[in-house]
C-alpha cells in the first residue's frame, strides 16, 4: 500500500500546533468573541455529554445526588475564608450592575461553589440524622484567563462540583478518596488515561481547604495534566460557614467536609492522550461515534451495495453501538477515510463489491490501522470485541508511553537536564521545604505533581538542597 | 375512615401561600442568599433532570445537536439588533471587572444567547450544504428580578434553546411549529399539563422575531402560564449578523431562523396544576419517585414484613420502576405516609401483618386516595398500569378543570366581571389595535395569550371598542 501523506507532519515537533489545529479543524470546538472563551461545538460537546453519562451514574452510585446553586455569589461570602478568597481573587469576574442599577454588593461570577453551597448548607444541616449531606452540581464555571487554550484554560468553563458534610473526620477522608476513586475509573476505564494518584503539596493543594488529593496524566509532549481533584476540607469551611450538627449526644459538632471536580479540561487531556499525526483517536467507550460505514459505490450496483450497507448499518445501531452510515454523494471514499480519521472514529466499516459479493465486511482499525475482514454475519458478535480491543490497546499504549518517559534522576543536574531536553514524568527525593519546590519550579518550571498514596518510606536526600528526605515526589512541569 | 387534617387548608384561598410553602415544605427548592436567586434542593432538581431528559431525547430526534456557548456576551452585540436589545435592557446583569481590571468593554451575562450564537453561525454557515443547522444548549441564563418567585420568577434560569438556520422561509416557519409540537407532547404526555397552542400578538411577541408561538396552561387560580415558546425569526438577525449561504445557483441568500425554549419555569406550571391541599402530586412519568413502600411492623414478625417488602421492592426496581423502600425506623408508618403525600408520589404501597399473610400489597393512589388490594404477585404488571392510570387521570382532571374555567364573556362589562371574580382562559374578539389590547391589561390586568393556531374567522366585534373583529383571542392575566 501507498504511504498516505500525514495531516499533522508537525505532530512531534509542534505538538501546541497539532493540538489547537486538531480541535479546530475535526469540528470539536472554536475560539469565541469574547477573550478567553470557547464555544464547544457539536461534536466537541458529544464527548462531554458522554463524560457526564457515565461520571452522572458513578458519582450517584456513592449516594451522591444533583442540585443546582446560584451563579452569583456575594463578595462578602467568598471573603468569609481567607486563604479561599486570596487563592481566587485573581480571576474573579464581578457583576457591578443588574437591572439598571449599580449593585450595593458587588456579586461574584462563581469561580467554585463553596461558599454559597455551604452557606446553604448551614442552614440545611442540624442533626447528625441530616449527614452524611451529599451533594453533586453540574454547571459553568469562570476563572478570568488572558489566553485561551481550548479546554484547558478558558475563562468559563463546565465541570461537576461535589459537596459532602460528614459527622467524622474519617468518614470524610474516606469519602474524598471514594470521589477520586471513581475519577480513576473515569480517566483509565472510559477514557483510557493513565493517571498516578495521590496527594499534593502544600503549596499546590486547594485554597482553603486541608489535603487535596489528585489524578496526574502525562501527555505526549512530556508534560503533566491533572485531570481530576479530591479535596478534604477538614473543618476549615464548617467553621466559618457554621455547619454543625447535634450529635446523638446532644453536642454540637462542626461537621467535616469534602469537595472534588472534575471538569471540560480532561477532553484536552484526552485529545492528546491518543491523538496521532493523522488526527483524533477516540476510545470507543468515549466516542461520540464507533463506528462509520463509508460504502464504496460502484456504477450498476449502487443500489446493491447501498442496500447490503443499510442492513449492516441497521443491525449494529440496534446493538445500541454508536454508528454513521455516510451516505453523502459529494465526497469520495478517500475524501470520506481521511475525514473520518481526523475525528477520531475508532473503527471504519468499508462496504463495496467486493465486500457485498462475498458477504464480507473490511474493517479498519483507527488506532493501529490494521485491516481486518470479517464475515457479514459475524458484524455483530465480531464488532463489539473489536471496539473492546481497540479501547485496551490505546490506554496500553498510553501507558507504555508514560514508563517509557518517566525518569528517576540521580542528581538535581541530571534533574534540569531532562527536564530541559524531554520533560516526563521525575521521581525525585524532596525533603519537604517549601523553598526547595519554588526554587525548583523556578530554574526548571516543574512543579511537584504528587506524592503517591502508596509512597515507599526510603532513606534519600533532597534533590535541590541534599537535606534528608523521605520520599520520593512526582516532579513535572504542568498545563 | 377518618377524614384526615388537610396540610394546607389554605390551598382554595391563599394558593400562592400553598404554592411558596408546598415548595419549600416538600423540599424541592430554596431561596438564595442573593436577591432574586433560588436553590434547586435535589428532589426538585431531579424533576428538572427528569424533564432534560425527555426533552433532550425529543428535541434529538428533530435532528439537533447539542452544543455550548459562552455565558458572556459583548455589549455590542446585543445592541446590533434594535429590538432585541430593548428588549432586553432593563433585565441586564454586566460584568465590569475581569481579572482585577476594569473591562474596556462590559460584558452581559447572557439573558438569552441570540447574538453569540448568531455571530458563530455567521462564521460556520458558508454554503447550503451547511443548512439547516439545528443546535440547542442546555443552560443558565440570567434576566435581573427583584422578587423571586419560585421557579416561576427568579434572576437566574435553567433553560434549554433551541437555534436553527435554514435555507427557506417555509422551512423555518415549520421547522418553528415542529418543535412547539415537541413541546407539546411534553406538556401533555409527560407532564399532563393541557395546553393550549397559538401565535402571540405583536405586543407580546419575542423582541426581535418576527413570530411567537406559544403553548399556555391555566393555572387553579386562574391565571394562565407561558409554558414553552417558539419563534419564527424570519431574517432580522440573519441581516444583521450577515449570516448567509451560496445557494445552488451561487446567489449569496440570508438564512431564516428560529428559536425556541422550555425553562425551569414549567416545573412551577407542573407543581400548580397538580397539587392539592396534602401537597404535591406528581404525574408518574416525571415523579423523581414513582411508589413508596412503607412497611408497617409489627413486634414478632418485623423481619418477615421486612423480607416480604424488600422482594417486592427490588421486583419492582427491576422493572425499572423508580421506587423507594422507606425503611426508616425513627417515623412511624402515619408521619410516612403524610410526608410521601407532601412530596406527591403517586402510588404508595403499604406491607404490614395483613399483607404478608395474605401475600397481598395495599396501595393508595396519591391521585384520587383511592385504596386497591393486589396480589403481591401481580404487582409486577398492575403496578404500571396503576401508574399510567394515574397519569391519564391526573391529565384529564387539569383539562376538566380549564374547561370549567374558560369564558365567553358576551360584553366588556361581563369580561371585566370575570376577570375580577373567578379569572380563568376568556375567549374574545379582538380587532388587533395594540390600544384597546393595552387599555384591557390596564383595566384588568388580562393580555391577549394567543390567537389559536386553528382559528375560525367569524363576523365579530372587539371586546374592548366594537369595531369589527374577526378573531376571538384568548386573553388571561397571567403568571
Amino acid at each position: 500500500m501507498k504511504k498516505k501523506k500525514k495531516r499533522f507532519p508537525f505532530y512531534q515537533e509542534n505538538f501546541s500546533r497539532w493540538y489547537t489545529e486538531v480541535i479546530t479543524k475535526a469540528d470539536l470546538a472554536d475560539y469565541a468573541p469574547v477573550r478567553g472563551c470557547m464555544v464547544f461545538k457539536p461534536y466537541g460537546f458529544s464527548l462531554w455529554e458522554n463524560v457526564q453519562q457515565e461520571l452522572d451514574r458513578m458519582i450517584k452510585s456513592l449516594g451522591v445526588k444533583n442540585a443546582y446553586f446560584p451563579l452569583f455569589i456575594p463578595y462578602s461570602f467568598l471573603k468569609r475564608e481567607k486563604k479561599h478568597v486570596k487563592g481566587f481573587s485573581p480571576e474573579l469576574a464581578i457583576v457591578s450592575f443588574g437591572g439598571g442599577k449599580k449593585l450595593k454588593e458587588p456579586l461574584v461570577v462563581r469561580p467554585t461553589s463553596e461558599t454559597i453551597i455551604y452557606e446553604m448548607f448551614s442552614r440545611w444541616i442540624h442533626s447528625y440524622r441530616d449527614l452524611p449531606f451529599l451533594i453533586n452540581q453540574w454547571c459553568n464555571v469562570v476563572r478570568w484567563e488572558k489566553r485561551t487554550y481550548l479546554f484547558l484554560r478558558t475563562t468559563e468553563f463546565l465541570w461537576q462540583e461535589g459537596h459532602t458534610a460528614h459527622a467524622t473526620e474519617k468518614e470524610a477522608k474516606t469519602f474524598a478518596l471514594k470521589a477520586l476513586k471513581i475519577y480513576q475509573q473515569l480517566d483509565e476505564k472510559i477514557l483510557a488515561i493513565p493517571v498516578i494518584g495521590g496527594k499534593k503539596s502544600e503549596s499546590e493543594k486547594f485554597a482553603g481547604g486541608q489535603e487535596t488529593y489528585t489524578l496526574e496524566a502525562l501527555m505526549p509532549d512530556g508534560k503533566a495534566l491533572q485531570c481530576n481533584t479530591s479535596h478534604f476540607l477538614g473543618q476549615n469551611f464548617s467553621r466559618v460557614f457554621d455547619i454543625s450538627f447535634q450529635n446523638k449526644r446532644g453536642e454540637k459538632e462542626y461537621v467535616w467536609q469534602t469537595c472534588w471536580g472534575t471538569s471540560t479540561r480532561i477532553l484536552g487531556a484526552l485529545i492528546m492522550t491518543h491523538g496521532d499525526e493523522d488526527g483524533l483517536i477516540f476510545p470507543p467507550r468515549i466516542a461520540p461515534i464507533q463506528v462509520v460505514i463509508v460504502p464504496i459505490f460502484e456504477k450498476g450496483i449502487t443500489k446493491e451495495i447501498f442496500s447490503f450497507a443499510e442492513k449492516i448499518f441497521q443491525e449494529l445501531k440496534k446493538e445500541g453501538i454508536r454508528i454513521v452510515f455516510d451516505k453523502r454523494k459529494e465526497y469520495t471514499p478517500g475524501w470520506k477515510f481521511n475525514d473520518w480519521e481526523l475525528k477520531g472514529i475508532p473503527l471504519r466499516i468499508e462496504i463495496g463489491k467486493k465486500e457485498r459479493m462475498k458477504k464480507t465486511l473490511t474493517l479498519r482499525r483507527r488506532d493501529t490501522n490494521k485491516r481486518i475482514e470479517i464475515r457479514a454475519r459475524e458484524a455483530k458478535k465480531e464488532i463489539p470485541l473489536i471496539l473492546e480491543r481497540i479501547q485496551k490497546f490505546l490506554h496500553r499504549r498510553a501507558k507504555k508511553r508514560v514508563k517509557e518517559n518517566t525518569f528517576f534522576p540521580k542528581n538535581y543536574r541530571e534533574f534540569r537536564e531532562i527536564m530541559r531536553e524531554k520533560r516526563g514524568l521525575l521521581w525525585a527525593f524532596w525533603c519537604g521545604n517549601p523553598k526547595c519546590e519554588r526554587k525548583i519550579k523556578e530554574q526548571t518550571k516543574a512543579t511537584t505533581r504528587l506524592l503517591p498514596f502508596n509512597a515507599r518510606k526510603e532513606k534519600g536526600k533532597c534533590i535541590f538542597c541534599s537535606q534528608p528526605a523521605n520520599y520520593r515526589w512526582l516532579f513535572a512541569q504542568a498545563y
